[in-house]
């Protein structure tokens, strides 16, 4: 099985997390055909942490996790801190194949999308 | 004259800010049908600053700014701290008209670019 976790930073705002949470059930719909599983975790400040997330999927059945972060930069968090924390649960499970993928920010959709929302605002 | 002004949070990491920069820069060859003037700005950490980024559009000749956060969630920059920043400067140009578009978070094509990225790392 096949099980996506998309990453976020994390808020003290519940909302943003719900928002994280409510895209992560859209994806899971629009993914169906390529992941059974697809969930949403933090790098900090908010539940499920990625170590929890990478753990829930491998409980539910998962073999191979992409691990997604929903970042606009490269910055720390996804160049350090993401990495870190996947490498630090993966001798829990051995037999699982975890891969990052690229953040999204480094999507080449972001500036189509960047520039419909500023088309459509004039 | 039309101005876009891409406002990101700004990062004490330079290169993350370069990052949005020259995001920017391609925005403004993409964009150059609609909008004159096409530039980055920060809402904190890193020049230039929002009230800076607006000052420079209006020197430049802008009449109608559109701000355009690149935030993925709506927490508390987008929600009060962009607003506050951009309200606090109307008053020094009465003549130009200052609006802001949605964040880039809100896209509705957001889904669609996390599927392909998905996708693609299967």
């Amino acid at each position: 099985m096949k099980a996506l976790l998309l990453i976020a930073h994390g808020s003290r705002r519940q909302r943003s997390n719900d928002e994280v949470i409510a895209l992560a059930e859209k994806l899971k719909t629009e993914c169906a055909e390529h992941y059974d599983i697809v969930q949403a975790a933090f790098l900090e400040l908010a539940d499920t942490l990625i170590a929890d997330g990478i753990e829930n999927c491998v409980r539910d059945g998962a073999r191979q996790i992409t691990v997604l972060p929903y970042f606009l930069n490269s910055g720390r968090h996804v160049t350090e801190d993401i990495p870190h924390d996947v490498d630090a649960v993966r001798p829990n499970f051995p037999d699982v194949e975890i891969q990052i993928a690229q953040h999204i920010g480094a999507s080449t959709a972001m500036i189509d999308m960047l520039k419909a929302t500023a088309v459509n605002a004039v």
